[in-house]
C-alpha cells in the first residue's frame, strides 16, 4: 500500500497514474480467508476516474461474504474484493472527463447500471437487470469492491465532495443512501409518526431521515440498549425502546431485534440462531408480536396528553410507517401490528427470504409493504442534506466506531465488524478501512 | 312480501310509509338457518330514505354466513338479514332529506362510515373504526343486511340511478366498487400490463377495469375452464389462462385458483380442503408458483413479436400490476413471480389470514404489495362508467347467471351461490334475489 | 364581557351556559365601523360546544375587511364579526357530545364543510362548496368570527390541546394550517430545495415548514429587511434574501414583494399602488424577475462549493419549490424563473386575480402551478408538530409580537395590523386580541 | 433517392452501407426555401444503426420553420433538415449494436437526451438541458431532421416495430407520445370526465388517449366542424363541441380554438392575427370563456339525467381534467373555467408565451395548472397500445389525410401542411412524406 493514499494532506504526492500501475487490494478467497495481494491497474479508460481510495466502510453484507464467501443465496465463485462504502480522491482523469480535476474528494457510487434499459430510463436504475454493483458476487466475474487502494470508476457514479463532507461521512453516504431510498418510498407527511425497527447502522440513519422528513416522532427499537441510548442520545430518534429478551431463551433471543447493518441490498443472517417459529406456535407469535407493537405505541400515545375523540383517536392505530430494519420474521409480524390502518411499512433489511405473516392483517387495514433494493438518485441529496443549515440530520461522523488504517488490518476489521460491542464494551456501530 | 314491491312498474302502488310497518325479511339464526319472518319497520328518520329492496346479490361472505354463521374470524352472535349488493326504489323520506323524489330508482352504499374520525376526513372511509356495514357481524348489534322488503338508509349513502342502470347493474355496483377501489390502488398508467388471478365476480370486474383504466393486456387465469371463456368472450379480459389441475390431487386442487366471488372484504374459505403446504415442500410449491407465472407471461409475450433489446425486454420480467382475487397463498406467490421489478400486486380476494410468503422477491424488487379493503368514492365512478358511450366495460347485466324471485326462495339461492355450475352445467357466476 | 374570560387560571368561574346568554361581540357594519355590542347566545347545539374565546389572531383578510367591508370580490352585507384563527375554553357541552370536558382548552378550525358531497368526502373538504367559513363573507347569512366572548361551535371542528401549547400558539394554528397544507402539495423530498417569497405570517410559516419537511435550503425573501432578518434569527429559513426597492418609485415598489399574512384564502389588495405594469413594459419586468431570480439563487449557489457536472449543476437550474405568499403578479413572475425544470410553484398568497405571466416558461420546463386555497386535514398535525421533540420548527409565541386585552380594543388592533411596524419601529407580525 | 429505399417490399436492395455514402436530402435554407441536395452519410458509428427513412410527417413545428426559418423564439441559424415524427428501415449496423437485424422496421425517437444529469437519472429525459433534438434549431449546430433518404441514430433510442404497426402509424408514435405524456401528467382516474380544447391531431390524439386511459366522458371541441366530426365519427372522443364563430369578426376568430399540431413542444404561431385582446376587454373575454365553458359542460351533463344531491352535483362543476391543446390564451381561459374544484389542465399546445390569466380561479379552486414538454418512456407504450386487442384507441393511419411521395415533393407537403383544408375540401389531419 502507498502510504501516501492514506495521507490526507498530500494526495497529490503520488505519481500521475500512467500506463499500469501495481496496487495492493484485499481479496477474499473463501470463508475467512483474506488477502492482501497487489494488482495490476491500467489507466482510467473513457470517462474513467482513478480514485485512491481513502475509507471503506464495512457493511453486514461485507462480513456475510467475509464469514460465509456468500451473502444470502449470492455464492462467490472468484476472488473477490470487498467494500463498497467508499471515499477516496481523484488521481487520474480518463479521456473525455469533464468536471473533475485532480485531488478532487469523492463519494462513489458504486453500482453502476445499463442506463438505457426502460427501468433506467424511468429512473428506477436500482432495479436495473444488467446493474454491477462493487463487492457483490451477484454479476459474473464479479465486480470488485473499494478495498483496493485505487481503482478506476466512470466519472458520472462519481460524486465531488464539498470540503465540510470527511472522508468517513463520505463513506457513509452509502448507508444514507438506503435510509434517503426508504424515506422517498414511504413518503411520509409532515408530522407522521415513524417507527424503525433494529438500531444498526442504516436503521440509525433510517431514523434519522425519518425525523428530517418531516416526522414529528420517530421511535426507535432493539434489544440493544446501547444502541438504542446512542440513538436518542445523537437524536437519530425521538424516542427509544429496548425489546425485553425473554428469561428463558436469551441466547435464541439475542438474535430477535438486533439490527442489521446490511445497507447494500443483501443479506446479514445471524449464524447458528434457530428461528422462534421451531418453539413458538405460530399464533402465539403473533399475540406477542401484538403485544409489543401495542407496547412501542404505548410509549408515545402515553406521553401524549391527547385524548381528542374525532382526529387524534387514530394515533393509537398505529404510526404511519414502520421501517423495518433487521430482516427479521418477527420484526415484521410487529410492524404489521404497529402500523395505522392506511399506513405503510417499508422493508428495509434484509433477511429472511421467506416469511409467515399475518397478511390479513395488511390487507384489511390496506397497510402498504413496500421493499427497498438499495437506492437510487440518492447521493446528490445526501451530499446536500450533509452541507444543510440547522439540520436536525446528526453528524454522520459520530457513527464510525473504529478506524483501521491499512488494508492489511482488514482481517481485523471484519472480526470487530461481526461483533456489536468490543472488548471494552463499545458499542461496534461502524468499522472502516483506510486504505 | 308485498308483490308490487317487485313491480317495476308501478312502485308506487305501496302504500306511503306512515308510522311503523310491516314488512319481511329473510333472517339468519344459524348455520343454513334461513328464516322468513315479519319485522316492524319505522318511519324513515332524519336524513333516511325508505327503500323498497328490489334486487340483493348473493356475495362469497354471504355464502359463508349461510354456511357457518360466522365469516372468517367474524361470527353471528344474533340473527342477522344478509346482503350488501343491492338497488331498489324510494318509498318513503325521511325529514331534512333533500334530492330524492319518490319513486327514484337507487343503489345502496350499505357501509356507514363515522364521517367525522381522521381517517373519513382524509377521504379514507372504507378505514373508519366506526364503520357499520349491512349483513356483516363485525359491529353489533349487526347491521342488518338487505334481504328484507323494505329498509330505512341514510339518504346521502343512496346514489341515484338514471334509467339505462337496471336494478341488477345497480346491484352489481358494489362488487363493481371493489373493483374500481383495486384500480385506484393499482393505479395503472396508459398501456400497463395485467394480471388477474380469480375469474369469479370480483376478478372478472377487477380485469374489466383493468381494462377500462388503460392496461393494454389483461390476462386473467383461473381453474374453471368456463369462467376463463367467459371473460375472454365477453370483453372482461384480453387473454385467458386456464390454470392446469394436476391429475393425482383433483380434488384439493379444484380449490387451487377458483376465483372467490367475496367483495365485501370479508373471507370465502373453502371447506375440508386440505392446503398444500401439508404435501408439497414449500420451496417446491415457490418452484411451481415461479413456472405458472412463467407459464402466464409467456401468454402476452409469445404472441408480441417485439424482442427490442431496450425497452422491450422489460415486459418479460413480468406485468405492471398482478390483482389477487383468490385469497389463496399460492395465489400470492404466483403473483409475486409474475409482476416485474418495481410493479405492484393488489391483495383483492380475502382468504388465507396467514400467509408463508417469498418476501425477498418482493423486497430485493421493489414489488409493492397493496391490500384494498372493500371501497370508497366509488360508487358515483361506478354509475359514469356504466353510462359511458363505447366503453370497452362489459355490461353487467350479463354476469346475473341465475334468479330467485321472493325472499322465501332465498335457501335455494344460497345454495346455488355457493356452487360454480348449476345442475345443468352452466356457469354460475353472479346469483340475485328480488325480493 | 365577563372579565373571567380572559383569565387563564380560572375559566371555570364562568356560570355554566344555561339557556340563552348574552356576551360582547366586537362586530364590523361598515369600513372602519367596529362595535362593540350585546348578543345573546343559546345554548350549544346537538353537536356542539360552548367556547369561551381566548385569543384571536388578526389575519390580512380580516384588515381588508375592517378597511373596505370588502375582501376582494367577497362583500359583506350584514354586520359581521372578524377573527379565524382562534383558540379558547369549553365553556358548555351540548347533547351528544363525547370526548370533552368543560374547562378543555381547543383550537378551533372555523370553517365547516358539509360533510357529504363527492369532494368532501374524498377528502379535500377545503374545497366543498357548502362551506361555511367564519369571518367570511362568501356564505350568507356571513358565518360570525370569533371576536366575540363566546360562540357555539361543532366539536367535531374544536381540536383538544395540550398543556403544552399556548393559547397564543393555538390561534397560530391557523395560519400554520396554510402552511402545513401548502407543504402537503409541494411535497418535497428529502434535501429539496425551497424558495419563499414573502415573509409575512403566512411565509414564515411556510418557511418552517419547508424546513420541517425535509428541505435541506430554504431561502426566504422579502423586501423588508426586519421580517428576513427575523426569519433568520429565529430559523424560520436557512437563507434570507432582502428584495432591493428601486430608487425612483420607491413609493410604488414598497408593496412589491411585502409578505402578505392573509391566510384564510381570501385577499389582501393593497391600496392605492400602482401595479408595475402600468409603469414598465412586460418584457421588461419578465427581465427584471428572471435577474432577481437569478440573484437570489446564488445566494444558495455561491455558498455551495460543489460544481459537479452531472448532478449538482441541476441545482443553478432553481429551486425544487417556490412557495408565492404575497399574492403579487411580480412575485409570480420571479417564481417561475427562479423554479428548476420539473419543480413546483405553489401560490400561496392570495392577491392579483388576473394575471399576466410567461405561461410557456411553465409550460416548456414543466413547472406545476398548485394553488391552495385555505387547508383541509391539518389541525391534528399542528398540534403535533407543536408538540415535537426537538423539532426544527421555531415556537409559534415568538411570532405574536402585539396582543390587546378586551373586544373593546379591537379597533386599534386592527389599525396596527394593517401596518408593517409600529410607532417604536418594532416589527409588527402577528397582532392578537384577547377576548 | 434511391427508389428502393421507399420499397416496402424489398428495403434490402440497398447496397449495404460501406464507407460514406450519398443520399438525398430535403433541406431548409430559408422562409420556404427548401432544396433537395446531396449529403455524404458515413458509416454508423458505436451503437449506432443506419436508418432507410422511409416516412415522416409533417408537425405544426415543421410548417414553421418552413414559413419562417424559425419556430417560436428559436430561429435557425444554419441550413436545416426538418422531419421528427418517423420511421424507417434499418440497412447498417454499427459497432456494439445489439438485438437489431437488417431489415428491421423501428419508429425513431428523435430527441437525444445527456443521459447522466440529475434528471435524466430521474426519468424525466425530456428536460435535459442537453436535449439534442432533431429538426429542431435549439442545439447548434442543428441537429438535422429525418426528411433525407438515411440517417444514422442511436440504437437505443430506435423503437423496433411488430408488422401490425404501419410506417404511417409508426410515425405518428411521435405525436402520440405526446398524448401519453399529456395523460401521465393528468393521471385519471376511471370515469373521469375530460374536455380536450382543439382537434388538430394533437388534440385527438391526447383525447384518445383520455379515452384509453379510462376518462368515461372525453369532450373534444373546435372552430372546425370538419374536425369535431372526424374525433367523433372515428371514436377519438365520446361527445364533440364546435366553437361558434363570432359574426363580426369571423377572420381573426378563425384562428381561435383551431387545434395546433405541434407535437414536438415547439410553437406554431398563427400568423397576422390579431390577438382579441386588443378589440375586447380582458373581463368581457373571461365571461366570454366563462360562457363557453359552461355551454360545453352541459353537453355532457344536460344529457346526463342525474341530479343526485350528493355526489353528482360536483360534475355540474366541471371536468377533472382539461387539455389545452391551442396554445392560445382565450382557450387557457376557458380550460381554468371548465375545470372542477380540485382538477387539473394539462398545457399541451405551445403558442402564446406570456399569457393574461384568471389565475384566482385556479388558485381558490386548487386546479393544478401542469406543462408537457414532449415526452418521456412513451414509444414502448405507445407500441403496446397499438398491438392492444379490443382497445378503444383508433386506429392511427385514418389520420393521414395526405401523402407524398419523393422528398423532391416536400415543399408541396409543407404547403398542404398549413391548411386545414385541401382544394378538394377535405380535411387536412396529418400530411406524411415518404422518402
Amino acid at each position: 500500500m502507498a502510504p501516501s493514499a492514506t495521507d490526507d494532506s498530500a494526495p497529490m504526492h503520488l505519481p500521475a497514474a500512467s500506463k499500469a500501475l501495481s496496487v495492493n487490494a484485499s481479496v477474499l478467497y473463501g470463508p475467512r480467508d483474506l488477502r492482501l495481494e497487489r494488482r495490476t491497474i491500467e489507466e482510467p479508460g473513457v470517462g474513467e476516474l482513478q480514485i485512491a481510495v481513502h475509507t471503506t466502510g464495512i457493511c453486514g453484507s461485507d462480513v456475510s461474504y467475509y464469514k460465509k464467501f456468500a451473502n444470502g443465496d449470492l455464492c462467490a465463485c472468484m476472488p473477490l474484493s470487498l467494500g463498497h462504502e467508499s471515499s477516496g480522491t481523484v488521481v487520474a482523469l480518463g479521456p473525455q472527463v469533464t468536471g473533475f480535476s485532480l485531488g478532487d474528494r469523492v463519494a462513489l457510487e458504486v453500482g453502476i447500471p445499463c442506463g438505457t434499459c426502460g427501468i433506467c430510463r424511468k429512473g428506477r436504475y436500482n432495479l436495473c437487470k444488467r446493474m454491477r454493483f462493487r463487492s457483490s458476487a451477484k454479476s459474473v466475474p464479479h465486480f470488485q469492491g473499494t478495498l483496493q487502494e485505487r481503482i478506476n470508476h466512470p466519472a458520472v457514479w462519481c460524486h465531488k465532495l464539498p470540503d465540510s463532507i470527511s472522508f468517513d461521512a463520505a463513506a457513509l453516504l452509502e448507508p444514507l443512501s438506503v435510509a434517503i431510498h426508504a424515506v422517498n418510498r414511504a413518503q411520509p407527511t409532515p408530522g407522521s409518526s415513524a417507527l424503525v425497527l433494529g438500531a444498526g447502522a442504516v436503521g440509525l440513519l433510517t431514523a434519522a431521515m425519518a425525523r428530517q422528513s418531516g416526522c414529528s416522532t420517530v421511535t426507535i427499537a432493539d434489544v440493544d440498549q446501547g444502541r438504542v441510548d446512542f440513538a436518542i442520545a445523537k437524536g437519530f430518534a425521538t424516542h427509544g425502546y429496548v425489546v425485553p429478551r425473554p428469561l428463558h431463551t436469551s441466547s435464541s433471543c439475542s438474535s430477535i431485534f438486533s439490527g442489521s447493518s446490511s445497507s447494500s441490498g443483501t443479506s446479514t443472517p445471524v449464524d447458528g440462531v434457530m428461528t422462534p417459529a421451531s418453539t413458538l406456535s405460530m399464533q402465539s407469535q403473533f399475540e406477542h408480536a401484538k403485544a409489543l407493537a401495542a407496547d412501542m405505541l404505548s410509549l408515545t400515545s402515553s406521553r401524549n396528553p391527547l385524548l381528542v375523540p374525532a382526529d387524534d383517536n387514530d394515533e393509537d392505530d398505529g404510526v404511519d410507517v414502520t421501517f423495518e430494519c433487521t430482516g427479521k420474521e418477527v420484526c415484521m409480524h410487529t410492524s404489521l401490528y404497529a402500523t395505522r390502518p392506511g399506513g405503510r411499512v417499508i422493508m428495509v433489511g434484509m433477511g429472511t427470504p421467506v416469511q409467515t405473516l399475518p397478511m390479513s392483517v395488511a390487507h384489511l387495514r390496506e397497510i402498504d409493504i413496500l421493499g427497498i433494493f438499495r437506492y437510487a438518485n440518492t447521493y446528490a441529496t445526501g451530499i446536500r442534506l450533509l452541507c444543510a443549515r440547522g439540520s436536525v440530520l446528526p453528524g454522520l461522523d459520530d457513527m464510525v466506531t473504529h478506524r483501521f488504517k491499512g488494508l492489511a488490518n482488514a482481517h481485523q476489521a471484519f472480526e470487530l465488524a461481526s461483533r456489536t460491542v468490543d472488548d471494552e464494551g463499545n458499542l461496534v456501530l461502524k468499522v472502516v478501512i483506510e486504505a
